[in-house]
């Protein structure tokens, strides 16, 4: 269902860029979580324009309301809405997309798919849809933390364009990610890459980059095989978020190049529990968590919308020439590491969910 | 839903490697399409055991059944069960499962979801599991071809351990794959693969590689932003496959490395149509089909269950060293190939009927 | 799912009587659809309160404003969020439910199933949860009408307490049900039913009556065998509305006492289509519609809340007596006419598109 | 979803009349439930044909087969299917449905729908499918009964055709139902509508009645507002049901005839639980179980298939007179009690895996 995930936590998103406003519903959220608009405010100004020098400087302040679903600071269980107007909207800075297609991004598609478009600033495809995804997330990842305390999930910049960081993700923590405006933990790469940042915006182009993210605290037994399994689900969930190539778990693509005999991860007991004495897994067998961290990768590509002049076409079917003004970020990664915490949170929140649903029964029948 | 897969081309699949048998259940499919066993039998050959030297000795001659949905030849638009026997099956060649938990499969992940499994070998979590898969996959194909005769999805070995092939992708056929056991269409590298194969095997170790696909003739409009794009939607697909690690769609991985002036697609009018003059966006833009060849990579770990003996622990918490028996595949990945090219239909067909379903007026409002 | 409705037309609505506000979500609108907030507030002002002398004097306008998904007039295919802000709200009027139980209404049952409730006014189970779907049916209604232009649902008031009204469904016009206050297009019963909800107001009481829809032009084939019969999808659309508690269709419960012989609807050819003489089957044979009027009826029961004093108990386990304050309808009837005409539109182009998703091969394979 | 029942306990059904079995998948089981086929048996020969002189003297024995998911008597959590053979198959005793259609059977809408129809035996829209529900309906109460032991479905014939019963639904047993062919626990009524099934079948026709079903031992809780309310899926439930032509629940359609002061039932504290002192709600309240008895009524029409020549169209559109032969119930009453209570299981059972996996944080926030 286009616009709506999830089985028992499904949260619906709903917003153009330009219009009303953006925001989500939620529906099934379990009832008597205590939850504020404060609480997701903090993530959505992870998220917003403007934060720091190397983001789009467009000024949108995102401040949420709920206007449904909670009463006297507690979760009902019925239908959570959240909503955040639209502001700094300028549709005349998009003008010229009103008749020509950027090259790489949703405007060609869109208008094939459904012969019409919302042209100014990305409608539906823009970023600011993920406002409604990273809402719900604070709420997903809440639920979970009231039933698993130690539940925790922290994204960071992996990578921009060919500059790689070194980071442990066993020990790495959300203040060390913030620590930087480019979101990645490591001090040296991260000056690189905001240089680098800069640099290509100078240039009116865009770069991509990678986004590493470990879950902590998931309990054994959340994921549904067999279409359902965990891994794949995150892996919707990920290439569901604009710009995204590529999904990796544990050992991933590198994994494909040794032998079993090198890849499976021991088992052994530890504190009474069983544990692997490796995580090529990276959390998930058989696409049920087996209590290690999960941990996997995204790749994302540079910015469709850059200064540069790119050949393109009109939607007459003209060839044209298009250069694009507005406000873009040169480098998406560092905002899109609340969206992938958000999504990992939506996913493990529904699957442990279903999972309570399901295992009802006895142990010894 | 656990076991239930798309939205308007629903599959189900049921089956445990041991007990009754296997199959599916298609609900949903578009009436008075031609259907027959023998067209559904073309794909299970190319996925059943025993098929070559390099795979699994097991001999199953899957011999599926339709008791269902067809009636004198045709799809009746009702539920179509395909169901395959269990034959081949020695579960005293996996007693020592009934206690330990392989390293790196699904025993203990199901153990601690389910609180039982059924040991024999591999129960749900084998692969025999996607028998109905690959025949619900006939079914898809054939509807999608019907409406657009171009369509057809290729898939093959790309790499095997560090064995990397040279395949042009826009015109690999699938001749050419069958053309060697491995279903690598680079001849050279097919050879060394098989030679790899069969040396790992003699070392009681096993071997991962990468499979790439190519979609070709899928229409413009496919695919349903946000959730639903259509590269979510087969990342999940691919994802939920038995021994898959990673997705790459278009330039993937290696596309966070370039900048958008490298990255993005120029669009051209060819014979009145819009294409790009290259393709790296992999056919999909926005989450939907731009009208161009779609084509991903998929990452398969080494088989788990290896004959060496490896450290593991057992059902009731003792450490235990596991040699495995049984007849495995040293390497899934020739007999993944038809899998892929199955879950690759399903997904393309499930979204051609959502958007039949959706677009529904008149072009001019 | 709890707050969703449909499988291709996807509903959700979300709110409660006292909070930000009400309204909904709809994902999967047909794109390139006219629609204005003004052709829904037509619809949205025939189930206001405050409309006429017999029904709640509360004083909501309930203009809807449409935040997403339409463009310059016209949908764009993604999410449409229409809310109507929450005004006349006097929580003080309610105080008494926080810790009573109204006897038959939802306050025990929310209370035992969330452990929580927004208790300011019924909240969730308030009828203002229903503006949603009503506007929701709007846009339905003029998908399925812009495709079948004959299409149209007419309802209304059947029975109220004992007064049974004589009314002809094949010939009943929305303006002959409009020319009442209480939507019964017989004048003598309507003014018999208007003078009756006036008395049993007086006395502090209430009364139920019956609704009667009938759905003109609705093609042949819609309906989904096994589990989602058209008139199954009716039923449940209709006693998912607050206050139903029956529902029949066709002959429906006095078809019961007929023989094979006399309910059979024979078949005839008129001006070449099949048709039957007779239409005991309400329009639907096998789950699927004939061609012919659908036509129902829906029982309501009288409402809960009345001013009469009342033995309940309170939140705390202590017996109580209760006499309602606050601003009810005497009789729900004549607002619910529109709700019920929603619901019918909700179902019908639901499986227009589900019908139009699923028969998409050429008639002769 | 056309075949596919139930959120979290999900039965799809498949089969035609004739063809190679029917049966249905139940996904989504709790695991480690104790099942036999032994168990599924007892309730499949309730209602199979030829268990009496009353109903078709069809000679299917209907033996089920559990081919997956119940491993050493246990099931696994993965999909279970339950097949059926078909054996006392006489396609030659439909031949002429081939080109004709039943007047009031799904033979015209089938055809008109899909373009395409197994007409031997009536295909998918026999009551054979019903087979599928019978069997889930066994797991599902199961399921139920083991978290809530008083849980008990008791339905039996209340009236047919103009011969209605007296039955006191609070103690109405299984014991009594069966103790007559006609499962009407009143036996003077039972004797009278044996007597009329036979005179009437001796005239070639058919007749219709009502099933009243009870359902004790629900805790409150479940039941989904706003959409899936438990009314309201019970509803659609039962109206998915071959040959249903109305649902009332509690009052029913009577209740839209009584005030709020006399409909409204008064809560008391008994034995320190909130109780009804009467239960016009039907158990349901605000579309969530409140904890009493749920009961209410089904109406059935006649039998469609009559040996009576009946006024028809062919395939080719023209006047034709049809006498049907074949095998067939003159009344489906006795038959579609099991099945009556096999849907309300499905209906409790998923409503209460749902709350399960909804209601999961502790009491006190």
């Amino acid at each position: 269902m286009a616009s709506i995930f999830g089985t028992l936590f499904r949260v619906s998103t709903w917003g153009e860029s330009h219009g009303g406003g953006v925001g989500c519903v939620i529906d099934g959220c379990p009832p008597r979580l205590p939850i504020s608009p404060e609480e997701i405010q903090i993530e959505l100004d992870r998220r917003r324009p403007g934060q720091s020098d190397i983001v789009t400087p467009r000024q949108e302040e995102d401040r949420c309301r709920i206007l449904s679903g909670v009463f006297q600071g507690l979760t009902l269980g019925t239908p959570i809405l959240i909503a955040v107007d639209n502001k700094d909207a300028r549709p005349s800075a998009y003008s010229e997309m009103e008749t020509m297609f950027r090259p790489s991004h949703a405007d060609y598609t869109y208008q094939s798919k459904y012969g019409i478009r919302n042209w100014e600033g990305g409608g539906r495809s823009s970023a600011r849809e993920t406002i409604g995804r990273v809402a719900a997330g604070v709420v997903a990842s809440k639920v979970v933390r009231t039933l698993h305390p130690q539940f925790e999930v922290v994204a960071y910049v992996r990578s921009i364009h060919d500059i790689e960081s070194r980071i442990d993700p066993e020990t790495v923590t959300t203040a060390e990610v913030e620590s930087t405006p480019v979101r990645c933990p490591d001090p040296i790469a991260a000056q690189k890459m905001i240089e680098r940042i800069k640099e290509v915006r100078s240039q009116g182009d865009s770069i991509g980059g990678t986004i590493e993210c470990i879950i902590r605290g998931v309990p054994p037994a959340l994921g549904e095989p067999v279409f359902d399994k965990l891994e794949a689900d995150l892996a919707k969930a990920m290439m569901s978020l604009p710009a995204t190539k590529g999904f990796e778990i544990g050992s991933g693509f590198a994994g494909s190049r040794l032998t079993g005999s090198e890849h499976n991860d021991a088992f052994v007991i530890e504190e009474g529990c069983v544990h692997t004495t490796t995580n090529r897994s990276g959390g998930i067998q058989g696409g049920i968590s087996n209590g290690e961290h999960i941990f996997f990768r995204v790749a994302f590509k540079p910015t469709a919308t850059i200064a540069k002049p790119q050949q393109t076409v009109t939607i007459d079917g003209e060839a044209a020439e298009l250069s694009a003004r507005g406000r873009h970020d040169a480098c998406v990664l560092p905002r899109a590491v609340p969206m992938v915490e958000a999504m990992a949170s939506l996913v493990i929140c529904d699957h442990l969910l279903r999972q309570l649903g399901q295992n009802v029964l006895p142990q010894a029948p």
